[in-house]
């Protein structure tokens, strides 16, 4: 890690649903500007969000949505910030960064300012080691390595498809705590990298979140959230509870801690709890389901894992609430979509790793 | 965590093996010299371990331990800091902390003494939540919560059996890394405790650890090292996996993370090599053998737990080497000794909790 970071300009795109702040584009400039942005517009078409001189990027908004899936679009949201895992469908690169528009730039303890792609970016290019916990965080990391007992079978690692980074500030709170603690700043900086172990679970905030499209791609969908769905804020955590256990099952990784982004604004709680009030009693049987799931030997791509998750999503859940019939067949739509779009290249850039 | 922590003067020993360093104490003494202390001597025990003044303790040597265990002494190590599992057994408290005369006060980012004990109280006193992960880590600390997305039901935790601090300065590296890394030292001070999640194993060091004896002490056994056997440095690594398994099976917690301690001098690499590197080979079986291994329902109390895994010891890693077979006889040896001392009081305080 010594060793300056690549920048991969050529192989990650930005996905950012709807920028209502432009400062924010500017604030992030000496970071974004060298590399490709896809701006998904969750909601009215017509009206036009005006980005900067000097990046570079692609807008999409409802219509085109629908002009490229066609039918299908109804698997992706509407009038949610969830639209946004359309554009990791049309990228055509090997890394995703997705941040959201109230998120700016934050400073570490010394007062520098903290440079989060970059820090995905380490995260993404070094292994993870998921089958057993070492005390010093990452291993990899300057400075520190596998402690006294770590077998010696495991230092290798194996590759990590997600980077999830957290926030200073406001952090990510449900709508109950937000309304029992509306003053709670974090404050706290923790200097830290660490695999989250196999076999468990986490809260994947979309917020400021990295990947590798072609090791987890296909399983990093967002759900049914927003306009006309019973459910809202849960986009992100359906997509974590999808990728960890699929990265579980292919032997993939999957970090989380730095880096830190600023998180500027806290979001209407009384909205949130509306939003979110169903999700807080689902969870307490989704969760369960996800951490029981048991994917098949046949299952050796991420779209295989997935359709596998969408019938057992079908077959379980669909008894709390028919929600999850359809949810369950947007899993599926969202996978065919997603092939259309990406064809199979000739290696099986989505087998295991 | 805002109240002050307690102190629980009358519920805690210290226990130390051989001081070989008075500094020790003297650095020590305004955080140590509340308590109790138990110091386990290794060595000759015609040799003596002058304690300074004002210091309350008890010292046993050899001869102690043969006297109060008798033939049952056979499952205490002999010249080896192991032996300090003696002291968890004499002790008639609830706390243990144990620390290695090596270790000093560390300091924080702010330039304050670190007061290790006071975190490790902090960390016992407040509960565990090993089966989801928070990612802002310790949601109990003071600035932090739950984040959204982690389940309600779990929110109030379980409670932790193990706190695990770390180490500045001289990482805790085994003899190959040490070879190969003879320079580095941790100087990075992560502000963070978490709970290591069900079903993860991690490599326990013993330099700085605190427990709950009556949650899990019976598990706390340092194994057979030093004076003819045929392994080193593995006994705290030993206790690690034993308790990590049984606190899982009994719905119990472990914590690692804060707090620091100052590791002031590395041991030798060379004799370290001779030690470890049976245990290099032979972790690598041992740890898929924790990994795998299933306790029954009857399970129920840390002790059954115990003799459980002694039986599947001996029956499983016996092939591995004839040493496991002498240890898995020591595991009852050492529960029958345990027992013994410690007689069942009337509520179940071994029971799960």
């Amino acid at each position: 890690m010594a060793s300056p970071t690549p920048l991969l300009k050529d192989e990650l795109d930005i996905v950012i649903p709807t920028i209502r702040n432009l400062d924010f584009l500017e604030m992030w400039r000496p970071f974004f500007q060298p590399y490709h942005l896809i701006i998904v517009q969750d909601g009215d078409p017509s009206k036009t969000i005006k980005v900067p001189d000097g990046f570079d990027y692609e807008l999409y908004n409802r219509n085109d949505i629908n002009r490229i899936l066609g039918p299908k679009a109804n698997c992706i949201s509407f009038k949610d910030s969830a639209c946004r895992c359309f554009g990791y469908m049309v990228s055509k690169k090997k890394y995703i960064y997705t941040i959201d528009d109230d998120c700016f730039v934050a400073t570490d303890p010394t007062g520098k300012q903290i440079n989060a792609l970059e820090q995905h970016i380490k995260n993404l290019l070094c292994p993870s080691t998921p089958f057993f916990f070492n005390t010093l965080y990452e291993p990899y990391r300057e400075g520190a390595d596998f402690v006294r007992g770590y077998p010696f079978s495991l230092r290798e690692g194996v590759p990590t498809a997600v980077s999830h980074g957290l926030w200073l500030n406001i952090p990510d709170y449900d709508a109950p705590t937000q309304l029992v603690k509306p003053l709670e700043r974090n404050t706290r900086y923790v200097d830290a990298i660490l695999t989250i172990p196999k076999g468990t679970l986490f809260p994947m905030c979309g917020m400021n979140l990295a990947f590798d499209r072609e090791l987890i791609g296909p399983a990093m969908y967002f759900g049914l959230m927003g306009d006309g769905q019973p459910i809202g804020r849960y986009d992100d955590m359906w997509a974590g509870w999808c990728i960890k256990v699929i990265c579980d099952h292919l032997g993939l990784g999957v970090k989380t801690g730095l880096p830190y982004i600023y998180h500027s604004k806290a979001s209407n709680p009384f909205v949130n709890l509306r939003k979110e009030y169903k999700g807080i009693f689902w969870q307490e049987d989704i969760i369960p389901f996800f951490q029981n799931i048991v994917l098949s030997k046949e299952a050796t791509t991420v779209q295989k894992c997935y359709i596998e998750l969408a019938k057992e999503v079908k077959a379980k859940l669909s008894k709390i609430d028919p929600y999850f019939d359809k949810l369950a067949d947007a899993m599926v739509t969202w996978i065919e979509s997603w092939d259309e779009l990406n064809p199979a290249k000739p290696a099986a850039a989505n087998g295991k790793a």
